[in-house]
């Protein structure tokens, strides 16, 4: 928003939008109307099985980003922006999002849904409860962890440790008093005293499983697989063992329909799932990318955080899992984080630096390496704020002839669509040319093969090291037969490396795995290093301090 | 369900009724169709700000019970039945009922959407997620929590005493182990370490002002008022102080619109709000009930818990609040039932025993008797069992004709509303009669007069004692001015004294209030007597071990 000086705030510009009622743009995205479960008037959720005979064929856009900084990317935004563009060239086009958290809606101003012109809405409903698919995640994982507890006080026939319990209590909210509590205090009648501690929904397993999953069947037996803790004697305990995969899945029989809404122009979104980027990894579900590519040509979509996270497991987890293939990659940057790469201070930003440019930009150099190296073409959506001066822009334009780089400036925040048209057209171009996808890794190799694949092919480190807890994990994995799964690496989105500060290219660094965390469910294996926030805090003044509500129900001041 | 040997079971019979499309529903109940949001097809919110310009001039049937036994009553399914009776009697009707919460349905056999063929649909929705509403008010209620936490960590302005914080986290599960918790553990960056637990949500004073605000304004307003604790100079600190309640307002903007769906024969019900009836009043919104009331002739609802629990509450804080007057009460009794406060035990409860009925009998005259001191007369519903014999029946059929009060055998779990013909026509020949009602005590009377009053005139108790932590928090609450609010008595529903095991219709007996609790959003101060449960546990056998779903995403073994 910050290239607006004085205008209308997101809310304000989605409030003063005319919705379609969600029935013509189901219609317009070629849903028939007995699949259709209406949320009010402008949302729906989509009943897949009513569209099992279509086969999924569009072409996928990743739209991912350099590594985010505290300037701003507009990586949604783009996405929106890119998605309404593409159907003004007449494309069939579909954008699939995430699902906001509520947490951080309370917390921190600005939503998920995009910004200014290249909004979905109604953003007001998607950044809160919207169809309630969080709080279904938040049931049954919490049912879960009521379950384990309750088995234990009642008699402990599974012989569960309460110390090696792996299993957390999740809040859709940014509460840090709850990252570790001791629960079960009071005396013999209210439970088993032990450590615990609460992650946010979106952090998860079940949200994970949630994306990964292809339908109620698949959900279910992942469900099942899930790994709760340990035994006395060390050995694995699963949902399967409490036998309430059934009651979970029962618990996410609704949420599991992917969700249907429109941008400000009118374009198709389907919004479903948001999982963390870190501990998880961070895409909308393949539910919803798997049905828009039903429906539509072409599904844009994006992946959290910067292509060293995002992308990357993208490409190495959903897409493998989702059986796609994405066709073109569109990596946003903008001036301002550049310079931040090329160490100017947040403060100092609005002074003109075309040098900061040229030295921050082999961080966006990385990331189009990286992407080429999954054998996909990027193309540069180079997002404008209003302070960008022509010698800064000319950097990053010159940077991109010389390399031989597709890019577009892009204007969506203003001018929706239109501002996409360029960026647009570069996409078209790539999705005509035949790309030669090939996933990083394969499942077969070992652990520490894998994690150094990433290591140095995404982050361009020289190695990997393993911390003792690490290497006992990794022995007790392997034993258990669980070193075929994909890797999900929980990393600082800030910096290629470990270390958040580390900016710009970093090079010769080692990446230090702290822990390796079965996720049976979710079929990977989360890589933890330094420290990875899976339940952010509140700041000293909250944005639920400006939110309100008119007498007549009507939102106020969210964003 | 026992009177059934063999049939289909709740959810078999549900999901083979043939519902209708909601707006046809909504159409019977004369809901323009502007004022409707769909929720999937056969659920929806009423938007009520469309139906402003109409009158609420229902006449309101409540329907309460005897105290409650492990025999089970059938309260929702009479109340169900009822309405369909009165349609079937020709009569414009509408049942409005209170939300299930998840965490019992996870935990016990049996839903709170009636039974047999006197169920409200799509059951498996409504006894899930639903609309969501209760998820709102737990993420409203965590929000403030957060908010509270993060206030402390922050600086604590305003000076808030951390072991003198009132406001719980909840959630809607059944969840011993969470009920006493130490959180903020982990270092200076984790929050301030402190002692605190979970309720479920229906125990959340938001719930409490949920269900009794008239609109957003008065929604906002008491949710200002709400006290989370004290400061260390024992001042009150409210919700109002820390700026949250807009936020917490807009959270609850969806949820606050009442839920209509249909019984199996399709009466409109409005389903919507769930508060406790212990450490809350325990009724449907105040806004369903007068929805309903503008809609139909004749509202049937039902109160938790027994007379003197639901009932009580009802008259005193629902109808007051509300601005209505029940015009006619209907106490629901089972033979079983009253064996059993006969002194017979529930393994007994297949012999017949008419001298037990006989002896049980009692605990039904006191909530006859009170009912009359409300100025309504009331009417009994005698709810059949198969097992029940006619020489059981005739003894209540008996006291019944010497006691000159109304009753009625039902059968609506076998025959829907055609078994409860016989209830209606009851009911409405004292809907013909002009009725006196009165609420109990005054506002403005003293908390020992007004608590002594319920004591004395509806549990037939001789006094009340306070203890010394009552006493000094009276002093607390009268320095404060908070002494002219209703009383919420937090009582065991299983007696009439504060004594879980004392059925019938004990005499003589002194209540003591453990707390005086303020809850100033729902007007309201709650008297603890005895251990009240704000949190349930699980079962050894959770009815979540028999919960499954269909690949199509069908419930099984939901009930």
């Amino acid at each position: 928003m910050t290239n607006k000086p004085q205008v209308l705030s997101d809310l304000e510009i989605a409030q003063s939008s005319t919705m379609l009622p969600i029935q013509d743009i189901a219609q317009r995205a070629g849903i028939p109307e007995d699949a259709l479960e209406l949320y009010g008037k402008y949302k729906a959720k989509i009943d897949t099985t009513k569209l099992a005979h279509k086969k999924a064929q569009a072409k996928v856009v990743l739209v991912t980003a350099i590594n985010p900084t505290p300037a701003g990317e507009g990586k949604s935004t783009v996405t929106v922006g890119l998605a309404d563009a593409l159907r003004q060239l007449e494309q069939s086009v579909i954008v699939a999002l995430r699902e906001p958290s509520l947490g951080p809606v309370m917390g921190i101003k600005g939503g998920a849904t995009g910004g200014g012109y290249a909004q979905v809405l109604p953003m007001e409903d998607i950044n809160l409860h919207f169809t309630g698919d969080l709080h279904a995640i938040t049931s049954a994982n919490n049912a879960l962890a009521a379950f384990i507890d309750n088995h234990i006080h009642r008699g402990n026939e599974l012989n569960i440790d309460p110390r090696r319990i792996l299993w957390k209590r999740v809040l859709d909210m940014n509460d840090r008093s709850l990252r570790h509590v001791i629960i079960g205090l009071g005396g013999p009648a209210q439970g088993v005293p032990r450590e615990d501690g609460f992650d946010i929904t979106v952090a998860s397993e079940i949200m994970a499983i949630f994306c990964l999953a292809s339908d109620y069947v698949d959900l279910k037996k992942r469900l099942s697989k899930i790994v709760i803790g340990y035994t006395y004697d060390r050995q694995p305990v699963t949902v399967k063992d409490l036998a309430v995969e059934g009651a979970l899945t029962l618990l996410l029989k609704d949420a599991f329909k992917p969700n249907l809404v429109q941008t400000i122009e009118g374009t198709p979104a389907i919004i479903h799932g948001g999982p963390f980027a870190n501990i998880a990894h961070g895409c909308n579900s393949i539910q919803a990318t798997n049905t828009a590519r039903k429906l539509a040509d072409i599904v844009v979509t994006e992946a959290g955080f910067g292509a060293d996270l995002g992308a990357e497991k993208f490409m190495d987890i959903k897409a493998v899992q989702g059986g796609f293939e994405p066709s073109a990659v569109v990596i946003v940057a903008t001036a301002r984080a550049l310079k931040m790469h090329g160490g100017v201070d947040k403060k100092e930003l609005k002074a003109s630096n075309p040098q900061a440019i040229a030295a921050g930009i082999d961080n966006l150099q990385k990331h189009v390496e990286t992407i080429r190296q999954f054998g996909v073409e990027p193309v540069i959506a180079l997002n404008r704020f209003i302070t960008d001066t022509q010698d800064e822009l000319d950097v990053i334009v010159g940077w991109c002839e010389d390399n031989g780089v597709k890019m577009a400036l892009t204007n969506v925040w203003e001018q929706g669509g239109k501002g996409g048209i360029e960026l647009a057209k570069n996409v078209l171009e790539v999705l005509h040319t035949a790309q030669n996808f090939t996933p990083l890794y394969q499942m077969n190799d070992t652990i520490e093969n894998k994690v150094t694949t990433i290591v140095q092919k995404v982050y361009g480190g020289k190695d990997v090291v393993f911390t003792d807890v690490a290497k006992k994990q990794l022995v007790e994995i392997k034993k258990n037969g669980w070193d075929k799964l994909a890797i999900c690496m929980a990393k600082t989105q800030y910096s290629l490396t470990d270390q958040p500060t580390l900016l710009g290219r970093p090079e010769n660094f080692t990446i230090t795995i702290r822990e390796v965390i079965p996720k049976l469910g979710a079929h990977f294996l989360v890589c933890l290093t330094g420290d990875v926030m899976t339940m952010p805090g509140l700041p000293k003044e909250p944005a639920a301090l400006r939110m309100d509500i008119d007498e007549h129900g009507n939102a106020v001041g969210l964003f």
